[in-house]
This record gives C-alpha cells, sequence and structure tokens, in this order.
C-alpha cells in the first residue's frame, strides 16, 4: 500500500471547557485515548489549541459557554458542554447524543432566606432576576405565565440580592456553600446538569463514520467501571 | 456634640473588575486613601464584598463587563469600568465623568495576515465578525453601510479565523502579541480604551454631595505626579 492510497484525513476539533469540568474531563480523555501534549497542563498557556498524540485529533480549551458556540459554527466538530449552556443557547445545529455523566449540579432559583419563609413561587406575577441564563430563566418562567425580567451578569449572582439589584437569582448550584455563605436559599430546581458530548450536525453528516466512532467511544468510555 | 447629630450614613458601594485592570488601580486605590480589608487581596477568596478602612464605603469585585451592569442598576453606587464596556452596554444610567488613564489599550478589527495583504476595508459590503463585543461591532460596521454578523465569545476570539468561524474579529489589543501569535494583523483601530469612573446616576441626584467629593478625590489622584 502506497502512502497515495490513504485517505488525506481532515483534522478533527474537539473543544473542552476551561475550569473546573475539564479537571473532571481528564480520566475520561485517558480512557478514551485521548493524550494532550504536554503545554495543554500548564494554565498559564498563551496557547489555545493543542496537539494530541493522535495525528488528527486537535483540542481548543475555551470558556464553557464558547464551546457550544465553537460546535454549533463548525469551528469545532466535537465538543463538551453542559446541558445548562445547551439550553441557553438553544442552536439547531448542536447534536448532544451523549451524557457523560460528570459536571453534576443544578440550575436553580435563589432568594434571601428571610423572603423565601413567607414568598410562593406559586403566587409571582413578575419577578426580576440576575442571571447568566437569561434565555432559560425567561422560558421557564414563562410557562407558568409568569413574565421574567432578567438582567444579565457573567458572575458574582449572589452579590444581585444583597445590594438590591433584584430578590431572586438563577445560577448553577453545586454544594450550594456560595449560597448559604450569601444569605441565599435554593427555592426551586430548573433543571438537573451534566455535562454532555455535541456535535456539529453539519459534521455529522460530512463524516458520520468518524464522529459515529468517536461517540461511540465515549459511550464506551462513560460507562465503563 | 453626641451620636444623635451625626446623620445616619448610608452605604457606598465601589465596584472594582477583576483581573489585570486591578492591579493598575490599586497604586490610585492607595493615593485616594482607600485601604481594602486583607481578604481583597485573596485571590481565592469566595468572598465577593470587602469592607475598607473607611467606615462608609465597601467594595465589590466583580467581571469587568458586570462592573457596568451593577453601576447602572444601582447595586453599586461607584464603578471602574473601561470605555470598552461602557459603549458596549450604552446604559443610560450611567455617567462616566474621569479618564482615569489606566487599562490602556485599544478596541480594533483583526484578520488574517495573509487575508491582510490583499484586503480593503472600504471595500467590506458583509463581513462575520467573532467578539465579546456585538453591538459596537455592528453600530462601528453600520456607520459605513456595512453589515456585520457577529458571533458572541467571551474569550479566545483569535482561535475563530484559524478554524474558519469567521475571517475577521474585533477585540481587546494591547501589545499585539496574541494576534501575531495567532497569525492575525490589527487592521482598523475602532476606539481608544481607558479605565474610567463611573457613577450611578439616580444616585448623583440623591447623594450629590458624597459622589462629588469622590470624583474630585479620584480626580486629583490621578493628577497626581
Amino acid at each position: 500500500m502506497t502512502a497515495k492510497s490513504e485517505p488525506v484525513q481532515e483534522e478533527l476539533v474537539l473543544a473542552l471547557p476551561k475550569g473546573r469540568i475539564l479537571d473532571e474531563l481528564r480520566p475520561l480523555l485517558d480512557r478514551v485515548g485521548i493524550i494532550p501534549e504536554p503545554e495543554f497542563d500548564n494554565d498559564n498557556s498563551r496557547h489555545l489549541k493543542f496537539k494530541t498524540n493522535l495525528p488528527h485529533l486537535s483540542l481548543i480549551r475555551v470558556r464553557s459557554f464558547d464551546v457550544a458556540t465553537f460546535v454549533a459554527f463548525g469551528a469545532a466538530h466535537l465538543g463538551v458542554a453542559g446541558n445548562d449552556v445547551i439550553m441557553e443557547f438553544d442552536y439547531s445545529e448542536l447534536y448532544a447524543p451523549l451524557d457523560l455523566g460528570i459536571g453534576r449540579c443544578r440550575l436553580s432559583v435563589a432568594e434571601p432566606v428571610a423572603l423565601s419563609q413567607t414568598d410562593d413561587p406559586q403566587r409571582w406575577s413578575h419577578v426580576r432576576v440576575a442571571t447568566k441564563y437569561p434565555e432559560i430563566t425567561r422560558r421557564h418562567f414563562a410557562a407558568r405565565g409568569v413574565q421574567a425580567e432578567c438582567v444579565k451578569l457573567n458572575g458574582a449572582m449572589e452579590l444581585a440580592p444583597a445590594l438590591g439589584l433584584c430578590h431572586r437569582i438563577v445560577d448553577l448550584v453545586s454544594s450550594g456553600a456560595t449560597l448559604r455563605a450569601n444569605g441565599l436559599k435554593e427555592v426551586e430546581e430548573i433543571t438537573a446538569v451534566t455535562s454532555r458530548l455535541i456535535v456539529n450536525r453539519a459534521a455529522f453528516k460530512t463524516r458520520p463514520e468518524e464522529l459515529h466512532r468517536w461517540i461511540e467511544t465515549f459511550r464506551e468510555a462513560t460507562h465503563a467501571p
């Protein structure tokens, strides 16, 4: 067999989220057989794109919200994103075939403890909410006839009620320690959150075998004991 | 004089941006006479709000985009934000009376070096742009009749052209090293950027003396040799 008979394989790009989720992802990458170049573990690296042990697979490391955008626009073929991010964007170009079972938390409504003692969520008619998730928040409240005025914040939502910006926030909750530290109480869960493997739909049509293989490889590694 | 004759002074909240700008701000805070509690210098602190040596002044440390939102909604009375952030939101509730002369950089259009050799910005009719600043970008291009389709990214804009997401990006440029490292070239400056002292307009009406005094104090410290 000559080199000529090998099809030229186009690069495949896998987008991974920075931060906490990446730590949980590493054992899964190991099981899948993806070994990033050493620079990937340098948190201060200026690099954004990394080679792996697999000649046709590159990684990009971006913010969790940007993973969904890079994959939806076909700039990455595969990615790992929480269903919070997937729901917020609601991109038609994203396909999320596999729950990776990591990054477990929940997206919830919280409010000051004092307020929660007399407040009945069933009686809300209009709420102002500070959140990183204005779309999910609007849809959640609209579904039961409540109009939510959302103030988009990128972080520090927990500060907003004490400073009088709003009474309620919608935020990711894991242990609840951050809420408690800020005098807040979870009053409603909007959705449970885990990280999913996401695929660009157009790439899935043009490179079905390769992408199917990756989904199956991740599926096996996810269910491995 | 008894305690009774002292007016009860309401807390004043100053919102500061996390990260690089904060390092440049510290000498200015020193000259203004604001000494944050020690916890403020703990980068891993879960705290979001901090006391200072001044009994009526608290600090919050939030993302640069959120500084503008906290001040616009009156959750903070004063803040420090770049004019990039101020322009992007265009909040009517913000007043930006003082250029602090720190955080100098520029907001620019960049594109791949190879493209820039034949590209003429005067001939663009439609562009797709990856940026953290969709509003500024749309306004900038619309002003000369070019329709900009903006893809909002929160970071890693420099990756987008090489991955085929778009040809152009609009991003903050300081030394230009990040652009060069990604094979990109600055082709147009949209605006010079520096950090400004911002004030909530409603607070400025209800507490004019206090806020005037702070603006003057910052003005003197900014112009100090």
